[in-house]
């Protein structure tokens, strides 16, 4: 299923629970995307809660078991409504027990200019001039990537050819290839997790287990591809930070996440 | 009470439950400080756990509404023990109703070299060239700067004196005046929201409350004072994000955070 819109429907079946069918396209190897079942949790947090808390602002998911495709029950309880938030706490389940536990906390989010904009997007070449990254990857199959359009910068790349340069940073176009176009809230929580790990860059290798991810949702993207970067700051004791930014084509940052990952490192 | 471990002192109630007593010297004018109820969460959290899961590695809190200082409540599920992490969830609850919601994963943090560090310290001047912040500060007091010494480079306190530069970002020394010292993962889960606001150097101003913190835990400080930074880096919509990191007197990176918060600006 290509289609992000039905790869992330939700069925209510009362009660705050919902079903959903986890598409095993949104993958990485035979691993579910943590990005893709955040944006799961976030779509069932703004329907439970309805009119005036449209988007999430901020999720925060801790993973606790990498689910199977197929089906799965997400169920939201409303920890407290505000005027201008609303906070959640939704938990992803399937048959092998919970998986993601998350706390999404939503409300309105509107299209104003920045009154302070101090991280603005790196210089980028035309999209056209990045390469797309392939399903078949250097260490495994990313069948995400037949779904998503990932093109990054060749000055990032190294690693694909095996000279990772070392600054631990990765950035790109980035655009689903069957909408929403443009972006919206909900797809970029899994847009904040889809790059490949920054640590590529550092010369680690391997898996890298997402332990926990938070999600700050800024803006609503303007319409066409968005920019990604994802960088690497400290990697000790077999753990790493990932950070990523995503601007839209006007610049605006849209979206910012951090997460602690597990990897193997010498 | 001036004494960290005695403000976040826990009772074991039974069945996860712990009491605990919220202490008013640890705030921020008549508000808790959220960084201090986040400690009361990952004490309660490594307390259940026991042996094995002796720090908080990542704790996220989405703040539900401001307690009271007095009696507290926190409950702790664990939702899965795995063989290098835990995770659980954490409530703080008065008899105003539940606060503070956390997720909390935690495991054992050593005290290796790190493979990669690409974020160094800002360059400081000495401890004692850097004036202590006061109690009674520009806009309301702050109780907690009689138990935290926190001594700002001054080349970051124009706004202190109604003229921000215009950087958005705060940097300077911070120890606690009857320890822990050096300070622990608890600790450091207080001080990755201690500073003032970096926005304050935009020239915003006024009370900016935190909607939700999350917090990586990299290493085991060393002893001594901690260089702590603090940036904001995007104000739009009634909104603002905070970036902190921590290193320790040798270097290390030892905690990060970022939280997003509600501001009044221009």
């Amino acid at each position: 299923m290509a289609d992000f819109a039905a790869a992330t429907e939700l069925k209510s079946i009362g009660d705050g629970r919902y079903g959903a069918v986890l598409d095993p396209q949104w993958a990485v190897a035979d691993k579910l995307h943590g990005g893709y079942l955040l944006s799961l949790a976030g779509r069932a947090a703004v329907t439970e809660l309805g009119e005036g808390f449209a988007h999430p602002l901020v999720a925060s998911a801790h993973y606790l078991a990498a689910p199977e495709p197929g089906p799965a029950e997400l169920t939201v309880e409303e920890l407290r409504r505000g005027r201008r938030t609303a906070h959640t706490r939704v938990t992803v389940s399937t048959d092998g027990g919970p998986c993601v536990e998350a706390l999404i906390t939503c409300g309105p989010i509107d299209d104003a200019e920045p009154f302070f904009h101090g991280f603005p997007a790196p210089e980028m070449p035309p999209e056209d001039d990045c390469p797309r990254l392939p399903v078949e990857a250097p260490w495994f199959r990313v069948p995400l990537m037949g779904v998503v359009s990932e093109r990054l910068d060749p000055d990032t790349t190294g690693w694909t050819a095996g000279r990772p340069d070392g600054r631990g940073e990765l950035h790109g176009w980035l655009r689903f290839d069957d909408g929403p176009d443009p972006l919206d809230p909900i797809a970029l929580l899994t847009v904040v997790d889809a790059l490949p790990p920054a640590a590529f860059d550092l010369g680690v290798r391997g898996w890298i287990p997402t332990i926990a991810l938070s999600c700050h949702i800024r803006g609503l993207p303007a319409p066409g591809p968005v920019i990604v970067a994802n960088r690497t700051r400290y990697v000790a004791g077999g753990r790493l930070d990932e950070e990523c930014h995503v601007w839209d084509s006007t610049g605006r940052l849209v979206a910012t996440s951090s997460q602690l990952a597990g990897a193997r490192h010498p």
